[in-house]
């Protein structure tokens, strides 16, 4: 199937076109820039909304995940899914899409799951996958799940790319938030402790609820305003909303599919909050501008491979590096040099 | 301490100059190549190692690289310690360096640590650890312990960096070798049961065996070799030797310092299994190309960056594209032609 092919294909809403363009944007294959060009005018209209769901491994994201893909079709809504493993040596942890797709949703049309690997994709996964979601956004997908095992900083910026993230907490997990790295608590707009009724599950609340300042009242919230100037009520990350929203806690046994309609108003609660004040137009454009800088970036990658005399100048002086004459820093200006030299050419 | 100060300052190998070098190195600020390329010339003459150690989080690492400090200080090296924070999210653990700097070597001048954070310097960490180990190198000292807790690819990528390494496992980590991933067995070249008197060491070294083909003998290896063309006996990632060299299980108590001399041994003779046939010149040789694409890579990275008339095309078409009538790919072709363009000028 060619680009032509696989444009008509969507235009058709034809899933086998949608696997190809997928698999053209994932290997960033001849073509693949034009194919999303060619349906950015689509996005952005509204309708559809991404959502990240991230967590330590065994938390219960993929049966979350799972039930919420019920729920959302449920409501007539059309669910895709981006379930993005993170690689992670010592994590283990089934890839969450292949279990998915084993089960409930895997003969539904209008659910559609597809799994990245982070392998291979290094550095750039973050922007793949938010292309990955605008193919499923122009094909038509209202929800579209990102689930990642937020093991690393790779991970936490493929769950920042959606618009609404939910960090999934179970009792068990080890020493409670404690073990959570500064940047997890920080990226969630709604909490969810899974398994809730399981021992731990009302300490690992009030855990969450005190760092989040609910159960402290406004003293406490008082006393961080002061003395944390990157709390997330006060200031916040940029691509986050700073104030009218409370991060709520919501209670899940996602096995038995409790809490999961409860989390679905949670997240629909918060998609009004961006739509105030003109929030989410500025988040749209903030990451459009982000966007169009990794394209420039990857261009540039690009146009150093295929420069020719790169390749021929690093091997004629990596003797020299090899040897301790020269620096690979020495050589690397060099090279820089002859690029910007003979660009203009 | 300006760049002239800090170059002499090492010549005279003072401790502060390196580790203002190293900030220097790690910050990317200006002068650090400058740096980096006038010790080149003195790297690489053999006598200095650098060792990786990587394994989950709990399993003594720490521990076994302070005793692996006194192992080697016995012997009358300088030894020098990279302890990288992988600032990963759900894996707790107290940075390494900080707990060895606290213990036994903290007054000794021929020991010298230093951790890392990876928030931040993400993407470029592995390159980032190399030079700062390039700088250990220079300075003197003759093992160099880069530690990492191996969670995901970039601390993999990290672990790579060293000549040897040892992946560190313990007998309740979780479901033994079967949580680790694709990528962690084969980067390593010694591995090491740590807390081996506890329950449980016996079938974790067997199934470490079994994966290695140890403990079937040759009809197993036989086996694979003939099923898994990426066994490591029969091909072996690149920048691995791929015969000549069965790796070792090492059984360790770390606490106790048992079994430390055996993995010293065990990496001696890794390092004259790599010197024969010349594969570690020809390693160096692959790194230092490397290390030249990277160095080449983020002076163009610097490039985009101060070539004021990106920002300002991107701000001028940052609407088009917000509107849908531009899509990033096709904002980012055009700047990307105007710095060709105005390159050469």
């Amino acid at each position: 199937m060619g680009i032509d092919g696989v444009l008509e294909g969507l235009e058709r809403r034809d899933p086998a076109a949608l696997a190809r363009a997928i698999s053209l944007v994932e290997n960033q294959s001849d073509g693949y820039e034009r194919v999303l060009s060619h349906l950015h005018a689509r996005l952005g209209r509204g309708g559809s909304r991404r959502i990240g769901i991230t967590g330590p491994p065994g938390a219960g994201k993929s049966t979350l995940t799972e039930r919420l893909i019920q729920h959302y079709r449920g409501r007539g809504l059309r669910v895709g899914v981006i379930a993005v493993d993170p690689t992670s040596p010592f994590t283990g942890g089934a890839l969450l899409g292949d279990r998915i797709r084993m089960e409930s949703a895997s003969h539904d049309p209008d659910v559609f799951i597809r799994s990245m690997a982070t392998r291979g994709a290094h550095g750039g996964l973050a922007t793949t996958t938010e292309e990955v979601a605008d193919l499923l956004e122009a094909f038509g997908f209202e929800r579209i799940l990102i689930e990642t095992v937020g093991v690393g900083q790779t991970e936490l910026d493929v769950a920042r790319t959606a618009l609404s993230t939910v960090l999934v907490l179970v009792p068990e997990s080890g020493d409670g938030i404690q073990t959570l790295k500064a940047g997890v608590m920080e990226i969630a707009d709604v909490y969810v402790i899974n398994k809730s009724d399981r021992p731990g599950a009302d300490k690992l609340r009030a855990e969450v609820e005190v760092m989040l300042g609910i159960r402290q009242g406004n003293a406490f919230r008082h006393v961080r305003a002061h003395h944390a100037p990157a709390d997330r009520r006060t200031a916040g990350p940029p691509d986050r909303p700073a104030e009218g929203w409370d991060p709520p806690v919501i209670a899940t046994i996602a096995s038995r599919g409790e809490g999961v309609a409860a989390l679905a108003d949670a997240l629909d609660r918060h998609y009004g909050a961006l739509e105030v004040g003109g929030r989410l137009v500025a988040r749209r454009r903030e990451r459009l501008a982000q966007r169009t800088r990794a394209a420039l970036e990857r261009g540039v990658r690009q146009w150093i491979a295929v420069a020719a005399q790169v390749d021929d100048l690093l091997e004629r002086r990596l003797d020299d590096v090899v040897d301790g004459r020269r620096s690979p820093y020495e050589v690397a200006a060099e090279i820089l040099d002859q690029m910007k030299a003979g660009a203009g050419r």
